[in-house]
């Protein structure tokens, strides 16, 4: 037998040390055309892609190549937990220079085994070649029982406004990167926020199951972008109140709400509930903290309600590649 | 309400016009922050993902944006069809230059808007980025009734080897086209196959329903490559009657057998079928021709029986971009 092309060498070395495949539903994985997946009974299929390439999502002098494993990953799967769903599997797709099939790739897979471990997540194929840059797309699919998805577009007026953690560490973790601090062991909480963010999977379940949200999505480009997007898929608005937003600890004060209010990656979860709903809602979801910090108004305007009561609309400023 | 953000007005006109979301089995498609998908009761999902990129994939110069738009949905649903499924709703992620979000993406989406028609493929979402050369990733997800997938690696000694169609034309295609004589109407059969690819997706369906073939797998990169793929697969051996390659038409005779054997991009099926199975197959699938090229052997070599009755080894020759 002629051996193995170059192509095929890399991609069963990329395949190997995942979550097994039997255990995420998956009949068949990587190696063949394409591969094989079912969910468990009465559940319905979630699928999700997204960007990850250098120089927009990230830089490949600064971001450790653990670190784009890790969130390349992470960061898809966020998007099934803004659906109340869980990953299952997920496909690689990924381009990268020659130069970079070494030690590069190596330390890449780790920090993606790693966050697939974390979400027991298990690899389904993909697709490796070569390119200058390096550009990521991941597909994440995931599961959920039927007809208990939360949707961004059912947020109802007089429903309270909430979001998980705290918000504006990622991107203060983004601004020292920039500055040189990333290889400092250990991590800050901001760098470690910026570099492996950990979706809210365990929450989105949990509020899908028990149907304890009417509208929620995941905050991927900042509050102002994403409520903005939240309410008009809902055809309503809302008032948040500055005081309200959970900011982050570590970041400087004159920051802080700046970056509280329009940073983006936190990847932090962004829902609504009904007065009935809230009552049932814990302030803190295994250590995590729920923070109301607004409701929902029949008038379609985004207004913040600032600390010295006055009222000013909240346009969407966080990141928007095709923003002149 | 603010005004929508120029990438969510983007993926808004990127996401209209394609087949129907229910008859494609999704509950939910574009705009929110995963699609919800779920296949006819008893079948299994098939999952594939395929880089088509500026520059490896095409070229922005030379292929005209409607092509682009149909083959990189068209390439990634052949995966699918060699598993013997049905391509049923994709997921586009996109990278383009604020320069091609106009008239380049309104051909790119006619042409990907035809493909998703063609192959009843429904639009189930994506990412939409700004990049300065134009980057595609496809995720396509089909359907299979459970249990009747056809593997690479269930190829038999003894097993006649199959391929559907003919070889060589799109790779001559591409010589055309690079001598630049892409825009000539009406265009020529190697063209448009090279442009135009035609996934087999209802010979790969009727293959599987009819349990006619032992082993499957698409042509993308060329004869010589992907047989060695599925001889590794399986753990066998192949001999390959020359004579018995189906040469395209149009391609002058000095260069036809190189390219059948080792031209890529035909997204022709190359399949094994036992000696009871292939008395079922016909000669023509609906006018495609089927053709018997060579066998399975149990020794682990790929052999060329040239026309001169000399036996040599087939080395995988196809297109592999980390070759040296």
């Amino acid at each position: 037998m002629a051996k193995r092309s170059p192509e095929d060498q890399l991609v069963a070395r990329i395949s190997r040390g995942f979550p097994a495949l039997r255990e995420a539903g998956l009949r068949l994985g990587s190696g063949d055309d394409a591969a094989l997946w079912q969910p468990l009974p009465g559940y319905e299929t979630v699928l999700t892609s997204d960007w990850f390439l250098e120089g927009s999502h990230f830089l490949r002098e600064k971001h450790p190549a653990e670190s784009v494993g890790w969130k390349c990953l992470a960061r898809a799967a966020s998007d099934i937990a803004a659906m109340g769903g869980a990953p299952r599997c997920f496909l690689l797709n990924l381009a990268i220079p020659a130069s970079h099939t070494g030690r590069w790739l190596d330390e890449f897979l780790e920090g993606l085994r790693r966050a697939a471990k974390f979400l027991r997540c298990s690899m389904a194929g993909g697709d490796t070649t070569r390119n200058e840059r390096i550009l990521i797309n991941v597909t994440v699919v995931g599961e959920l029982a039927k007809g208990r998805a939360i949707l961004r577009s059912e947020a109802r007026d007089g429903d309270l406004l909430f979001v998980s953690g705290t918000l504006g560490e990622a991107e203060w973790g983004l601004r020292k990167l920039r500055e040189g601090k990333a290889h400092a062991r250990p991590l800050s909480t901001t760098l470690r926020k910026h570099l492996y963010p950990e979706p809210r999977i365990a929450l989105g379940s949990w509020l899908a199951k028990h149907r304890l949200a009417t509208a929620m999505m995941d905050l991927s480009d900042g509050l102002s972008t994403d409520l903005t997007r939240l309410c008009e898929a809902s055809n309503v608005g809302a008032l948040v109140e500055e005081r309200a937003v959970p900011l982050a600890e570590g970041v400087p004060r004159h920051e802080a709400l700046r970056l509280g209010l329009h940073g983006g990656d936190d990847y932090e979860l962004l829902f609504t509930a009904s007065p009935k709903q809230v009552r049932r809602l814990p302030r803190r979801f295994h250590g995590l903290p729920l923070t109301a910090i607004g409701v929902i108004t029949r008038e379609k305007k985004i207004v913040l309600l600032k600390a010295d009561a006055s009222l000013v609309p909240l346009q969407p400023s966080g990141w928007d590649p095709f923003r002149k």
